[in-house]
């Protein structure tokens, strides 16, 4: 490496003009944190001739983002255009194959090709860095790697998703309807115009992928996280909690047992207002880990936009500086074990379960038999209000079981579905324990 | 450095013991994190035939722990006797001297001796890392040094004494009498049978000068922290903190303002119910980062105990075996800037006054009128109850201020002690912001 850290950076949305302009604006700064001078040599992006709050001077542009991965005026590839294949994944290899260090907040592209790329980079002798990956500005990828190296991890649980967290804690706190929401957060930029990838889940289970290879040491899997998203929850799900003494939040579990298989799920789960996770509001992220001997850890913070993103990103560019240069997955990836996956879980969990219903004598005899048919105890059953449409019209029926075998739970669902006088997918949610 | 990692371990207390227990018993992982065997080479404790839970097999027993710091099969002194003076500073500036890393536990040491301790590591280019010194288990250190160096931080807010945190949270929750409290948390072994270390905030003073020395890139400075502890704390305080949406939590905190004058303060704190801090109940530590262009982060963990402080102590461990060797301070010790420190916040606050009052006739118009003279205005003012003494009784008056200058507040409270129907030293706390 040059005297100097030369920055080539892919994508100039939010993010990466913010990298940009904090390295630019702080040089000092990075100099002294970098232990030399950091500079940014060349950028890509749409755009040339946007004003993007910094000096172009003595940068160079291209129009091709692959250019960056074999320009001699460029150490570290910064990718910040995003997605999971196409132009960022070839230019992660283009620059690795080139020996050039890359550093992206890029989580589909690691979720999809990270054991790939890790192994290419560690071959090549290249940093692999995507701190900016999961939680934005939260340091959750170092603190699993490096702070809780010492401990067997049994169990990483988050709010992964700024999005989804803000729709069901404004859900909560405003009593307003999930759709209504959604278009507020789209309306605030909290949400995309096509908000499927997070609402449905699976931008919190790419990121999950990651959490779990990392604090297990297993290689990742996408295909293992089980996904289910927000759209279901309606606000009376959101007051069902309430009386419970709960709230719901989108959780993403990994968790590990003693013959090393690994469940990972992306959920929505109502948690007891106590529970640490409960009380993130707003786009806020968390992650709780535990593990043996620490017990449990939590960190929260802005979990995306642009300064706690680009934080994220300034601190692998100063890691590479130093030389604090560490495999992505904490272990060098052809050291990963191949865990087996589990898709359901082994404990027994309590249930909510809300039901919609023509409003007819019966309905509840034949629900209840279902339900004992299948060794499912219940706890408490409220059938809300009458529908004014008489018995044409529905009225939602919520249950609370003891703890179920979550077997159980699925098959008992499929044959409520099947009732003629069930009018929708039973919307089924686990309760938290603690 | 040999092939293997092998360490002296000072102190076979709980934390220690538990570090050799952890590297013994999972020797397989450890080897794989560390990408080299770690052994407990030697180790030096009070007695040497207490059953500490692993088999000192192969493991050479020291009386006098300063041997370790020029034994040829140790690498690493492991330093966990305790203190800021005596055979644990003898210990650290031995092993150094001798090119040995140090790797320790001790707040006390560092924050009176960490610049000259960090100078004279660095220039024998050996490890000095303590992240178990602050925050037990939760990665305070590495998370300001490393994920945080791009960022300017301009504040740092921490819970850092579990004991006291205890102390004040059943106060909260349970309702009960500082003294009846303390003397539960001895017992649990949250505070010591001395607790003056604790309870006066001089152990969240230490703490507090190595956070903000890291964070602004400041030389430490135990002096410049001005502590006021939790004694004079009365249920009167929790109740009227309770009736204002609030709660009292010893919080530490260290602020940098644009002209780089360093102000930092462990004290009592008036804290509305939804900021985050307000929320951390029990034995817990939690600490708020914020800084541009982050924001704000927030880690929430187990503060104290041997298995959080064990896991702090084996990443330095792992951190060592790997090459992540950092300056302890983040820069090298040779670059901190001695910056100006303050004494006081430049910013008006609001205030929280407790006055215990002889019950007689004039006395709120003589509080009144010293509040006046020094331009402070009363937000709410309250005479509790009527004392069962009569005129030679006393009543507790409780005042909440809108914002004043401290230092009109601190010359008014001089004042009010002065006054004849006035008892006991004035209580004063801040009410926090957010």
């Amino acid at each position: 490496m040059t005297k100097t850290l030369q920055l080539g950076i892919a994508g100039l949305g939010t993010v990466g003009a913010e990298v940009a302009r904090q390295i630019i604006a702080n040089h000092n700064h990075f100099t002294k944190q970098a232990g030399m001078p950091v500079m940014v040599t060349a950028v890509s992006a749409r755009n040339a001739d946007t004003d993007r709050g910094f000096s172009m001077q003595g940068i160079q542009f291209c129009d091709n983002p692959l250019e960056l991965a074999s320009m001699d005026n460029v150490d570290v590839v910064v990718e910040l255009i995003g997605g999971s294949e196409g132009v960022a994944l070839d230019l992660v290899q283009a620059a690795i194959a080139n020996g050039k260090h890359v550093i992206t907040a890029n989580k589909a592209l690691l979720a999809h090709h990270g054991y790939k790329l890790a192994v290419q980079a560690e071959k090549a002798g290249v940093m692999l860095a995507a701190e900016a990956s999961v939680a934005g500005g939260i340091p959750v990828l170092k603190t699993l790697r490096e702070s809780l190296s010492g401990n067997q991890i049994t169990r990483i649980t988050g709010i992964l998703n700024g999005t989804c967290n803000y729709i069901l804690s404004t859900m909560q706190h405003q009593a307003r309807d999930f759709d209504d929401v959604l278009a507020e957060a789209q309306a605030l930029g909290y949400a995309e115009a096509d908000p499927g990838f997070d609402i449905d889940g699976v931008d919190a289970g790419h990121k999950l992928a990651l959490l779990g290879a990392i604090g297990f040491g297993t290689a990742p899997s996408i295909d293992a996280v089980d996904m289910t998203g927000v759209r279901a929850i309606t606000m009376t799900d959101m007051e069902n909690a309430s009386n419970l003494g709960c709230t719901i939040r989108l959780l993403a579990e990994a968790e590990q047992n003693d013959d090393g298989e690994v469940l990972m799920r992306v959920r929505p789960v109502i948690l007891p207002l106590d529970n640490q996770l409960a009380k993130i509001d707003g786009p806020l992220n968390a992650v709780t880990f535990t593990g043996t001997p620490i017990g449990a850890v939590t960190a929260i913070g802005p979990g995306a936009g642009a300064g706690a993103t680009a934080s994220a990103v300034l601190a692998d560019i100063i890691d590479l500086a130093l030389g604090r240069i560490s495999p992505f997955f904490g272990v060098p990836a052809d050291q990963l074990a191949a865990a087996p996956h589990r898709t359901a879980p082994q404990k027994p969990e309590r249930f909510f379960i809300r039901l919609k219903v023509y409003d007819r004598p019966g309905v509840l005899a034949d629900i209840t038999t279902i339900l004992k048919d299948h060794a499912i105890s219940v706890e408490s059953l409220l059938q809300s209000g009458r529908s004014d449409d008489g018995e044409n019209g529905d009225v939602p029926v919520i249950l609370t079981t003891h703890e179920a075998a979550p077997q159980a739970i699925a098959a008992a669902s499929a044959e409520l579905a099947q009732l003629p006088a069930v009018l929708a997918e039973p919307v089924i949610l686990t309760i938290g324990q603690d």
